[in-house]
């Protein structure tokens, strides 16, 4: 049997995650067949099979990905040395979450693992761990805010976290559902909603 | 044939709904047969599909009775002659969608509806309406706190409308999915977040 270098097998999961999510956001997830899948990626059943168990598998590998992302993205934030306004901070979310709420296929995806995850172990146990993930990081973001006196400390950080998310989940939902606009005037009138403290002098 | 009166119709539906709303929340929408639906109504399939045409026309009816429900509140809210301060209102959402958001099983209820709105266009309909209700009588809320100078007006009163609804939205998507705990510090976040302008002088 030959030997298979790493690059060629990541290559391949590559292949198969890009492919799939084409599939599932032009079709949706429940009505793409495995074949509609196979014949998007362009490869044979055994290989893909090779990789994913099916569908469940692959739709939690897409999302398990998402979300990771999205917390890199915010973690990159966070880390800056020059953490940028709250304000600012809240304009530029369209921007890091533009690869599930660029368009209403991709937001799509997400409200697909979210109404899954209830019936779903595995799926479940992705969103889970990816949506407490992102907790932890934007708790961090929201402590810096708060140690600079732009958010209230009257309230605890991880909630504020809970909201903020809650802001993006609630746009996602518009977004597939309603085919609500572009992100940018939205998350403009939670900054402007939010009405940031001065800072401490 | 007997004559049936109309308050004997409406006690039937009510009946129904009820029982079908119960059913749902405790086994789920997609794991309940129409048998379990009918054993919890305790009517024979006869008496139900004169009412109903099966499973999605009752979750159909169900979800728009809860978002009526909600938007009827919110315009006796904003009817009121002495409305409260936004920070108030915000504080009294949980009260106010209490019959959706007060328990994961009615939260996943509403995350069903969303989940299955993209391939149904009967709850589709309903969905978007609903949401349009909403966003509408929101909207009336937003321009009464504009008016006194309690929110921002450099900001479209339907966007800061639906920024508030995604925050709605996005709790009981949490509720639902991740089984967070109660909207009353969630919400008691959003409140601390959203720091009111003071009253125009």
């Amino acid at each position: 049997m030959p030997r298979v270098s790493q690059s060629h097998l990541d290559a391949r999961r590559r292949q198969i995650l890009d492919g799939a999510l084409r599939c599932f956001t032009r079709r949706g997830f429940h009505t793409s067949s495995m074949q509609d899948v196979l014949t998007e990626i362009g490869l044979s059943a055994g290989a893909v099979y090779r990789y994913f168990s099916g569908k469940e598998e692959i739709i939690q590998a897409i999302a398990e990905e998402m979300l990771r992302d999205f917390a890199a993205r915010m973690t990159a934030y966070v880390e800056q040395d020059d953490v940028p306004a709250f304000e600012e901070f809240v304009r530029q979310l369209p921007a890091v979450s533009a690869h599930v709420t660029g368009n209403p296929e991709t937001a799509g995806m997400l409200l697909q693992v979210w109404s899954e995850a209830p019936r779903s172990p595995g799926l479940s146990a992705a969103a889970k761990s990816g949506f407490e993930e992102i907790v932890a990081v934007l708790t961090k973001v929201v402590v810096v805010y708060q140690d600079r006196g732009e958010l209230s400390r009257d309230v605890a950080a991880e909630d504020c976290a809970r909201v903020i998310i809650s802001v993006m989940q609630g746009y996602v939902l518009q977004r597939a559902i309603f085919r609500t606009g572009e992100m940018e005037s939205f998350q403009a009138a939670f900054a402007a909603l939010v009405r940031t403290a001065p800072p401490l002098s």
